[in-house]
């Protein structure tokens, strides 16, 4: 057995999870989980319908965005992920989709505003959109620069990777990731829940306020940290 | 057979409802049973997805909300469901989901106005949204003071929970009940499609007016009282 | 065989289409056909789940809403179907959906207005939407009214109930009918189709115009008349 | 085996993805594929349900729209195809479904803004929306006009069909195309979910700025053109 077998087999599984789930249509997204001690993460190959996928087509890359095992070509975001592990050392695993509320909103370039328990529970923050970059990041090495247009963000705003894991790039589409690949795709989906109901929100109240403090802080606790009392 | 298999079951039948009426994904959302003999509820087990249930699972606890039996530690609501069942005592049955358009209207903070027949045919009024709880509340014991708002709501409107078996919850999510567990999940999923339907009326309609109250008592008479003449 | 058994069998798998199409959930709906020789028809029992039906529960029901033959309660709005057999003697079946759409128009109290080509395939009329009926009708004999609601709704703006097979019954939901059980279901899963659509286009452009004299008429005549050309 | 039977296998195939693809209900659709050599489509017969259909029954017609083999009348929609396959000589295959989203932008009368980077990756432009035509023009020729409104729509604004794969007919629904049955359907779904996520981004931010030309051009690059590097 290869020694990529572990993640080529979880990176698999998970990207089966996508169209389940109802988070891709045809090859609108892609999921890979890291090796940290090999150094080199699995990724779907690129335009590959979920349906012929299988373990072995897992693409094999390092850090650098370097195939390092596969007979296909990796995804085309494969140098955001690679950005992504190279510089959030406790990331397991990333999930990118076009799933439809969350790339709305990423193409109205908004943050979606923290409007109730259902995101409490996950973020203690409105869910960040990165802006677009500048042109000349565009023209260059695209891929790769979305990865530090995250990075930026991130650190821009002061958030923590580890307890915030989603993003909205905007004009494009929503990034999550997670240390399990479970956990990842557990949040592309729950990001999805979270931006239909905030659309929904402000459709049915243009002046709805955002959660408040007190709320926010309890719910994120009841989930999160060292009094966590939710879950087994 | 435990004293407490009959509720267990009913329970998690109740429960396995949810995904499949589309109310719930993952672990959002919770069914409780009562056995008002014993004063003793079966309630899900907190964060189990629902493929992973099963009768035995189900956790039993009392009015207090003190685990009387089972493994695992139970919803995170369980609070919650306590002080329904030890102030309205005619319940048997309740039901907590995160369902999408009922949980934006309780996330807009708005009642859900009665609208049309369908409605109309389960409620006489507005589907009550109570407000927010004060700060020391909820950084007390949230989701035991999470039942007194909902009870209090009830009082100051001067409604009766017989006859309105469904709440939002402003800011969090719905909360239904009934005499029956099937009757409670009923409320949940006729709840999300009034909610739904009212917010399509009112994106077509802003100025859409209530239902005259000549409609509503008649259609609820259809259903309900000494001369209803639906169902068999 | 009882000389009943047609229209039972062609009301069963009617009224099991409904649930199938997306058109109701748990009882919201109804479907009946006519046999205009024994001058009865064949209805779905009130409050029955869809799961539990069968050909042999379908209550037969004379023109005037008397049971003829049957060991349940026919449904609540027998009358309804009943006044519009009586009147409008070429209709072979009627159905009573509170499907989301176009249950929302009818909340709105709104026609729902020709935007395209799929609705003029149909009509060539906005889809009326008859306005509640008078306080002393609802408190009297309600669902016979409705009947007549319907029926003057017609008359007012001098449609023919064999070109215009549906309208919208204000603050209530939807009825559809057609010569034949199936034509009838199929005309509610249109309007449903026609309701979503003409919503979201006033969503895209609030000033989206009716489509033109020209493009009705062609469309229309390309299904219905002496020049069609659609179908076999 | 018939000379047309690969067509009327690829034809038959591509018509069955759209009821599985969410595209149609009903009998809202069609699909042709073509036979270069021979100079005759194959498309589906006209008002057959989904159900009902088999390879046997596409109709084969040519470019002038005259029926040359098959039992059953074609889609009424015939001469649209045909006129699009005489002008357009490298499509393979087209499809015209009412699809829910895509139809409303039609009925709203408006291209489709491209808002994000799901649009990108396959157009550089608004999906146009082609003008109603001329009312002597619908009472004319109708299905015969509706190609040359299409033709004339990518003349005028100088658009290249092999390029742009798809269009939206003012008042009445989208055509999509591409060289093989299997592209253009996949066309068909990908412009539902592109007018989806548009109309979605507009209730979001009313607005929301078109995508850069910077990001057009990159996004399309890494699926088109010489340095494309998307697929295998």
């Amino acid at each position: 057995m290869s020694r990529f077998q572990a993640i080529r087999e979880s990176a698999y599984q998970a990207n089966m999870q996508l169209p389940e789930l109802g988070l891709v249509i045809f090859t609108f997204g892609n999921v890979s989980t890291v090796d940290r001690k090999e150094g080199v993460f699995a990724i779907k190959p690129s335009g590959v319908p979920y349906r012929d996928l299988s373990a072995e087509k897992m693409v094999i890359v390092d850090f650098d965005g370097t195939v390092v095992d596969g007979k296909l070509r990796p995804s085309s975001d494969t140098l955001t992920h690679a950005v992504l592990y190279k510089n959030w050392t406790d990331i397991g695993a990333i999930v990118h989709t076009h799933s439809k509320f969350a790339t709305a909103w990423a193409q109205a370039q908004r943050d979606i505003p923290i409007y109730g328990t259902t995101h409490a529970d996950h973020n203690t923050v409105d869910i960040p959109c990165a802006p677009p970059m500048h042109d000349d990041m565009i023209a260059g090495n695209y891929e790769h620069e979305t990865g530090f247009q995250i990075l930026n963000c991130f650190q821009e705003r002061n958030l923590d990777y580890r307890e915030v894991e989603m993003i909205l790039v905007g004009n494009h589409a929503p990034f999550t990731w997670g240390k399990t690949a479970d956990k990842a795709v557990y949040n592309s989906a729950v990001l999805e829940a979270v931006a239909e109901m905030a659309y929904v929100t402000e459709q049915i109240n243009p002046k709805a306020a955002r959660l408040k403090d007190a709320l926010i802080k309890k719910h994120f606790e009841r989930k999160h940290g060292p009094h966590s009392y939710y879950g087994q």
